[in-house]
């Protein structure tokens, strides 16, 4: 099989992503030992998401961390652009976003980017809507406490956000939007505008507050590009540049390219999905590592590196590191078959998938408990 | 004198303004006595300046006159880039705003573009806010009906705007922009985005009441290139395109090219100037149309036609028609000298300044029944 070269932009993850290779284009640091038992010392554990690498790069967690341990708390910052359900991929973001939050004892500030999406996909602006609210349910459903996160949806919060939006939009060209999007003249203005308005949630509890707090913005890399571009203009509006920590995507089930995306049916998991269809989109899709016969198998062994059900078992499913090792020890030397791997995956997904469904049920009540009160004046 | 080649666009108006050949390029239609004695008929009256071709150019009015005259009445917009001080220029056709509003008995929606400002300006936030508050004064004293008059702060009503922003801005492509404005791959993406923004007023009316209500935009018109791109829009978003009258500019003191302009002092008399500074500015700026010396005055006569100070009496401060007659004639013929027309002027000039003045003051208190209440939810 050739590797296709990647492109990783918000609006395009494709070919198969050399995270070595990103980590470089992107200017970003790699995350060492040195920071993971820092970030250790301050949460009192470690993700084993920070540990298997799968939140693999950064920008500025050491400066982040020295302003904490000075005493001075960050929040955190993520979103969620809303044109379709929600999948694992989504979810094991979020898992970790809210491992930050209880380490870290932090506010998190969760933006839905409805006009993004609006402007991007060929959908309505009620279709948008629609995903909006279900998507909500999702987030709650991961048990956020509703004391501290606050929902901002772009068009609802378009008061808040606009007049600093216009900040930053004053401070960047066209000419970084092409390069960094990869835009042409076809893209239409709200698009280019659409930037400027992901870069304000880092800055927003700022101005609400009044004073200068820090942020720490968790992301899939393919977001990254929209903060290079607003980095820059941070300082010179008076406000800490954002810390960032980049994850690497969960693979779709279909093999290792790219991303799992919500609008491909047969490449990912939904939230809502039942029992029967995770195990039937597990068994059908989920690209394999195992050999061709079952001879074959026991003879010469899976390969784990390639095996999506081994993956999503790394990045999301199997917390525990002997576990894992184990299966991966097992599926490596043929002692495993895949089937047995799928049938480990498929349970640890159903058991998340059940207790998760009974609280995005839950969340439907709670909505307004989550989304950010507008001013009124 | 060469003829400077005219360049009309919201963001630069210069050269010597050909009006007949604007008609042309943006095509737009020229203001008939046909449609003249239509608008006579529902008004009750004529204002001088539609009489004497001040408004010269339209879209659709005579669609508009036929909703109005089947019981379908229009509502008003027009609007104000808040950068600086007010200038006699912005209260002409102000005036004729006024005019409409009463004939008509109107909503005036009055847009203050004080993101535009920022965007396109090298002026802080801050002081654009400033220049809002100022030119609200000024809006105010000319006596609109503030049971009718509804003022949108684009910052202040974004909350509002921009979800609607954003439909239009789908449908506007950076090329369109380029096009239409003369704008390039440095140009800032808020300017980019901004004119989504001037779109909306012209169907918010119809939103918040959630029935279709007819639009008059009357403008000068540089801006007519933001409902040029928009127009094809309305209808694709489900509204009526807005119907325009156009307005010729005031020319600057120093002579007939480009437009009366708050930037530099020596081409525009503000609001707030006393009676010796216009009285200076009139004496020693205003381009004359009279001969060099007092002999020859009397035997060739004065050019009324370039005369800066008669077409201000013609275009504003003279309703007249009999008496801008006789002034016509005096001066052409030269039994009226290029001192006694400027008298004129500045006696009209300062006795409109001396009410608007007294106006300006007292409007400080009423500012609050102009802004839109944002609605709260």
């Amino acid at each position: 099989m050739d590797k296709k070269e990647h492109k990783i932009t918000p609006y395009e993850v494709s070919g198969e992503v050399d995270y070595s290779k990103l980590i470089k284009e992107f200017g970003v640091s790699k995350i060492d030992e040195k920071l993971i038992s820092r970030i250790k010392k301050n949460a009192g554990e470690i993700h084993f998401m920070l540990r298997r690498g799968v939140f693999f790069a950064h920008r500025d967690m050491n400066w982040l961390l020295d302003e904490y341990e000075k005493g001075n708390k960050f929040f955190l910052y993520t979103g969620r652009g809303p044109s379709g359900k929600i999948q694992l991929g989504h979810l094991q973001t979020w898992v970790f976003v809210k491992w930050l939050q209880d380490k870290f004892d932090c506010d998190l500030w969760f933006q839905f980017t409805d006009d993004e999406k609006f402007l991007f996909k060929d959908k309505s602006y009620e279709e948008i809507q629609k995903w909006t609210y279900d998507n909500m349910l999702d987030v709650i459903a991961l048990g956020f406490n509703p004391k501290k996160t606050h929902f901002i949806i772009d068009t609802k919060h378009a008061g808040l956000l606009y007049p600093e939006a216009i900040k930053f939009a004053k401070k960047i060209n066209f000419s970084t939007i092409k390069a960094a999007f990869g835009f042409t003249d076809s893209n239409n203005i709200g698009s280019i505008f659409y930037t400027a308005m992901q870069a304000v949630p880092a800055i927003l509890p700022s101005v609400l507050k009044g004073k200068n707090i820090p942020c720490l913005i968790p992301l899939a890399i393919d977001q990254d590009p929209h903060f290079r571009v607003a980095r820059d203009v941070y300082p010179k509006l008076g406000f800490y540049k954002p810390s960032i920590i980049h994850g690497m995507f969960l693979p779709p089930l279909t093999g290792t390219e790219g991303k799992m995306s919500s609008s491909e049916e047969t490449s990912a998991i939904f939230t809502t999905d039942s029992p029967k269809e995770v195990e039937t989109k597990i068994k059908k899709y989920a690209f394999s590592g195992g050999k061709d016969t079952l001879e074959e198998h026991r003879k010469l062994g899976g390969n784990p590196d390639i095996d999506v059900s081994y993956q999503y078992l790394k990045m999301f499913f199997e917390p525990d590191d002997k576990k894992l090792q184990k299966i991966h020890d097992d599926y490596k030397s043929g002692k495993m078959l895949t089937s047995e791997l799928k049938a480990i995956l498929i349970e640890k997904i159903n058991a998340f998938l059940k207790e998760h469904q009974k609280q995005r049920k839950l969340a439907e009540k709670n909505i307004d408990k989550f989304i950010l009160k507008n001013p009124t004046k």
